[in-house]
């Protein structure tokens, strides 16, 4: 594949995208029912060109955490279509009217959301983002067009042409998806440039591919994938629920961006919870690593203690690893989360009114949290339907993604002639 | 100024922008106010300076035209003043709940408007963009730093020492705006990639700084500046209405981004429009440039009218000049404003509600008028009550910004103990 075809791509990508923007929500939903009856039917067509993916992979050496990663099964693919269903009876966000006004000009005027046009995304080992995202595009009235690993583009092939097949079937122009089924990484380069055709980039992937694509890319790019996330124990909180919040947050899926990396705990309340806390997590596996005013609380006895060493604070863990800091102040813990975190979930544990308006009014994270666990930051839990990415960055959507933040609005204004005057 | 300097700058600027975010309403606009009162105060220093700039433009052999962009003047000092006394009596934006909810776990759910935090602005000649945008930026809760023209250096930094000192009066942050003094150009290429300090990038100017920045910035760019517009006039159109319509939007002010470059007129009317369209605008002095049909339609006693070569469509004449083509259907027309416009403003006029139906879903412009001038698409005239910028991209805001599109949203999650199963 060239320059040329993924210039190509793109345009074909925009003009799927015109036919797209106005077909009745019955028909694409139509179309993403044909998806999850495809991929159904197909079962064991897209299980034998992810076993080819498997194969390579093994004997290439990847670790089996990463093989299970991009490893399909007939569950999995049932969970696949399960997905697409829901997501074809969510409320289709296009045409919606908002901001009505009849202006003092006898203008009157609204906003109407419109698709965005072409989204490009560009991601790792999971071949569930295939299906999940080319639904959620086409479902607002995008085109997509998506970039997968390289590890996974025999599965991608095959569930590019399953939804290909139902876009035939219901007469939805083909270049709706466009999966780039060559491994040439350069390409990923050329696609972050495409801004005559591409409105959005949105990488799905760590933090490495996130500042990639912020650094090459002429197309708006929906920044994300890291989360550092904190908890912090006011004096005030209620330690019997406490305890749940931080096992939960911690333990629930250590490999999930909202999950707990940082513990901050008020010193009056250290000596109380700590120990609880430490023994509570080690039957689940986590090591804790402790600043030397929580070692001290912690005493000797505690399992899986160890001191924090400088980079223990700000780091996202991805694992059952989890940093104890005591702080002197609600003003210390929100300074430590201005300085050590990166604005995705972070949650006050307090009984204490006050203390949680100044932590929700001061930490500049995506989602602020108030005695619950920092794992809801999700589309689907957080009451979207579903989720195409969380955005840690300002511009356009922060936090959760889901069909709505894949739309854009035009100004629609009639008159009866108005001039300017 | 180095590139030390301007990192220093970013880190001030997060630092005042995290005092401004939670800054309550009246504290910000007594500083506005005194900003109005130190123009006044100051207006002869102020003339001072932009005298050296104007000088200095003179000796380097700038045109009159550009010239009087820059120039001030006591009563444009005074406007000035005016609108920021305007900007301060505007509704706050910051601390807005919307999209509250309780979901079926209990959790208490919503969206808080807040800051986006430092905003960085570079502009051109005109150095009263200086305090309108300083204004608006920290009247959103936001930190500025901008960068004017170089032929604006002296104006710029005497109007940055104005708004310091009513800063400082009302104790706010000194770094809240900062403007860039030194004319070095490499320092806008650093400024586009503080992403670790600056949220968002707002281009004001012609298209090749938009492009720059797009190219050159690792930040979000609000891209915009280039305004192909049209107006289409379908059979059905009430050509009483129509004519000052047409008039006003290539007349009233035809330097302006929302000024009409092309009509686009079925042919059916070709005949009865557009030979009194060419009287009327020849008495303004428009130059017409029309495709064979439009010639052969507007006949040999018109004056000022000529035919139009290849790129008179699609381009931006930021001048008394309109091309016209004639169309044999709204199909065309739409195909004309997709393949030429810039999504900036395009207009129907019509009586015909299915022809306007049609014109408004399928025209992916940032306005989209029936039966109005394309000049209204300013944030003052569509309600909005200032103007920062005008978007023609499709992220985050598109068509005119003021206040809310200078700001982003966090989630605010509120449980008792909610944990995530």
């Amino acid at each position: 594949m060239t320059r040329t075809d993924l210039n190509l791509m793109g345009q074909r990508g925009l003009a799927a995208a015109r036919i797209l923007a106005t077909l009745p929500p019955e028909r694409k939903n139509l179309a993403l029912q044909a998806i999850a009856a495809g991929l159904r039917a197909d079962t064991a067509a897209i299980l034998r060109a992810n076993a080819e993916d498997v194969d390579r992979a093994k004997a290439n050496g990847m670790s089996p955490a990463l093989v299970d990663r991009l490893l399909l099964t007939p569950e999995r693919i049932e969970g696949i279509a399960a997905e697409v269903e829901h997501v074809a009876a969510l409320p289709d966000p296009v045409g919606e009217r908002f901001d009505c006004a009849v202006l003092p000009s006898g203008l009157r005027v609204h906003k109407r959301r419109t698709p965005l046009g072409v989204i490009g995304v560009i991601y790792e080992s999971r071949p569930n983002v295939t299906v999940d995202v080319a639904v959620l595009c086409v479902k607002a009235g995008n085109a997509a067009i998506l970039r997968g690993g390289s590890e996974t583009t025999s599965s991608n092939t095959a569930l590019g042409a399953t939804i290909a097949r139902a876009f035939q079937a219901y007469e939805l122009p083909e270049a709706a998806v466009q999966v780039i089924g060559d491994p040439d990484r350069g390409l990923v380069l050329e696609l972050l440039r495409l801004h005559d055709y591409v409105s959005m980039i949105i990488p799905r992937g760590g933090a490495g591919l996130h500042q990639f694509c912020r650094k090459h890319a002429t197309i708006p790019v929906i920044t994300g994938g890291l989360g550092v996330c904190h908890v912090y124990v006011d004096p005030t909180a209620d330690l019997e629920r406490a305890l749940p919040v931080i096992h939960n947050a911690k333990v629930q899926r250590p490999s999930a961006c909202n999950a707990l990396d940082t513990v901050l705990v008020h010193r009056s309340v250290a000596g109380s919870l700590l120990p609880r806390m430490a023994q509570d997590l080690a039957t689940a596996g986590v090591e804790i690593r402790a600043d030397e005013a929580a070692l001290a609380a912690l005493g000797s006895g505690c399992p899986a203690v160890r001191p924090a060493a400088p980079d223990d604070f700000g780091q996202e863990f991805l694992a059952l690893i989890l940093s104890v800091r005591v702080v002197d102040s609600l003003d210390e813990a929100i300074e430590h989360i201005t300085h050590y975190g990166t604005g995705h979930s972070d949650a006050i544990l307090t009984t204490d009114e006050e203390a949680a308006d100044r932590f929700v009014a001061e930490v500049d994270s995506a989602a602020v949290y108030v005695n619950a666990s920092t794992r809801f930051t999700d589309g689907a839990q957080l009451g979207l339907g579903a989720e195409v990415a969380v955005s840690t960055q300002k511009l356009h959507a922060r936090g959760p993604m889901a069909l709505k933040e894949l739309t854009t609005y035009k100004w629609v204004i009639e008159g009866d002639g108005h001039v300017r005057s």
